[in-house]
């Protein structure tokens, strides 16, 4: 999988589309910091540690095109709430070789993918019934996945994981993107509809919910796509354990709670696919689940509860 | 809204026809038990009082054939969950003149749906915020409503009732149906994803949720469409009343709790919209809500808490 990886002939980013997954399999270059702040926006690239190789790309091409400020501030407002945007951008603004730290960042995202698989993979069973939410696998990093990446380590090392995913309307994350990568590391899953999942928890068909996360906030609470708080709410009632599973990148020491980070909302037309023609739509992108409803949080350091600093 | 009639000139029932809207108003006529049958399996009509008024008329048909006991089989056997269905089927089985039986069904549930509407509007304040889920207006009755019915008749009583719509994946009902409805009342009103109810009401933007049932057990338990729980459970969690609709043709005396009941697993292509061909879903159309997240049952009757015996 190549998610988010430089091209030196084209002396750009190389992104795979992933609005026309699963479908088509196509792939974008990006030569200039406004082109890659676009395909952030239009979530040509989506997914916080995607987001953040890409916008440390996008700015050591800003900082070649001689405007790094001015492209930093582009690719600063294409999306507000992933915290990985953000500190991506200071880093490659700060570094004496811009391109050298973008390569960097891309690096220790996935090395940061990896240790996190090994640490959340310890915690499944063998057989382990997992939940998923939008999707935290290869296209939602560099490679290898935070939430998902644990469930790929688990069944590279012989355990039996199976993936009930969510489809994650309105923009079907899971049902476009989760399952085309399951598929291809071929681990058995089924899709649901999001509001199915209270049935399955009713019924214990599900040991764990691993979500990955777009900001966690000082006090522990996780901003992440919307759904993720109605799922954690449901595992406490049901008494399975919920994990979040993202890089020390996510993580937002500033901002002390999910009440103080500000929410994407995005355009109507993408919930209403179904509905009459000029119907009015409410579409957030994302909650915030408390931190008291998290039962762990898996970092590439490891495995930590409740507040993070 | 004609949503289940009967055509005296074509002797058969006329059915608008669900599949279709919102983009095309368009009706179907069965003038046979079979014909019936499969209008509720395929969905033409949905909804369990409007199940239950087409099921009766499908059983006058099977006694105009002169085959009772096999088409009133046929019919029982189209959807296992709405108890509307099985109620309808064997009052009309057992009446000397089956046709003014089954007419005599589809005036009562009217008359019901408006009872219920004034009933549960004394409940909704002036500037009341609702959040629906699935359909549960004219279309899924015979006309007026249940839960829908309940924000027309504050609408028409003079208050300022807003609703928030859930999509309802996957078939859609709320995206489809409801605003469908909503808009041709002039009430406003907004969609949201099913995933976004748990933001709604972390902010404070709604004042009650009003659900319809498919079946409501002997302890208060709430048979309806797959996401009910999550939002009752969401409601509980924040104060907000959740208010369930239903005609008595609707509770089920003889079913102890949700546990007992079969919930109707539909086809997995209702659930792929999205995802790769050949993706595997589950699509279980029907969830559990236990009595305790009830705040009230809303009947012709009045309103009243907890089990129904």
């Amino acid at each position: 999988m190549a998610t988010v990886e430089w091209d030196p002939a084209a002396a750009g980013v190389r992104l795979i589309d992933q609005t026309k997954l699963p479908l088509r399999e196509t792939y974008v270059v990006c030569r200039t910091a406004a082109e890659v702040a676009a395909a952030i926006r239009e979530m040509v690239v989506r997914g916080a540690p995607a987001i953040g190789a890409a916008a440390a790309y996008g700015t050591a091409l800003a900082a070649r095109e001689g405007r790094l400020a001015a492209g930093a501030a582009l690719i600063r407002a294409a999306r507000p709430t992933a915290r990985d945007l953000f500190w991506a951008v200071e880093l490659v603004e700060r570094a004496p070789d811009p391109l050298e730290e973008a390569h960097r960042i891309a690096r220790a995202t996935v090395k940061a993918c990896v240790a996190m698989g090994r640490h959340g993979a310890a915690l499944l069973p063998h057989d382990a019934r997992v939940v998923t939410i939008c999707n935290t696998g290869a296209l939602a990093t560099v490679d290898y996945g935070t939430g998902l990446g644990i469930v790929r380590t688990a069944h590279e090392a012989g355990k039996r994981p199976f993936v009930y995913v969510m489809e994650t309307r309105p923009r079907a994350q899971g049902a476009r993107l989760t399952t085309w990568e399951l598929r291809k590391l071929g681990i058995p899953h089924r899709l649901i509809a999001d509001s199915t999942v209270g049935l399955l928890l009713q019924r214990g068909m599900a040991d764990a919910a691993i979500s990955g996360a777009d900001r966690v906030c000082a006090n522990g609470d996780v901003v992440n796509k919307v759904g993720t708080y109605p799922l954690a709410l449901l595992c406490r009632e049901h008494g399975v354990p919920f994990y979040v599973a993202a890089p020390m990148s996510t993580i937002d020491r500033a901002t002390p709670d999910g009440a103080s980070v500000r929410i994407e909302e995005r355009p109507a037309g993408e919930v209403t696919t179904f509905a009459p023609p000029e119907t009015d739509a409410w579409n957030p992108a994302f909650d915030v689940t408390p931190a008291r409803l998290v039962t762990v949080l898996i970092t590439e350091h490891g495995v930590r509860e409740g507040a993070v600093v």
